[in-house]
């Protein structure tokens, strides 16, 4: 019954994601720890997201979004200028 | 220390997800029910995220919007033309 815990989201939307908080944070000038303090989440969560090894919620996209002064939709949206 | 659990996405974000999901089923002619099994997810689950209850994981958007034939974006989207 453990099903739901186990879900992952998919390689493709975890990269999005990933690449564009890699991105958008250091266009900030922000290490892990930095967007960490300011969205007041864990730096090894951070560091998880950003290694596409989390399952995140709503209200984490939202938290990390903010942070990066962009919108959740930005955030899961591909990045096509540095293809 | 249970912050984490605590965390709910915002209203705005909510009632967008819940609003789509709603609209995008009914043009499915789909029930809750149905819905849920398209997207092998609990009727009552479905129902808790159409009633903004839930802080939905990327995986779970990303089931719901496979099952109707949208992206999580589109989910995640304002319907501008229900203004």
């Amino acid at each position: 019954m453990n099903k739901k815990n186990l879900r992952r989201p998919s390689e493709q939307i975890s990269a999005i994601l990933a690449s564009n908080m890699r991105r958008l944070r250091k266009a900030k000038g922000l290490s892990q720890e930095e967007l960490a303090d300011i969205a007041n989440l864990h730096r090894t969560y951070i560091g998880s997201v950003e290694r596409s090894e989390r399952n995140v919620t709503l209200s984490s996209l939202e938290t990390i979004a903010k942070a990066l002064d962009v919108s959740v939709i930005d955030l899961l949206t591909e990045d096509k200028s540095h293809d």
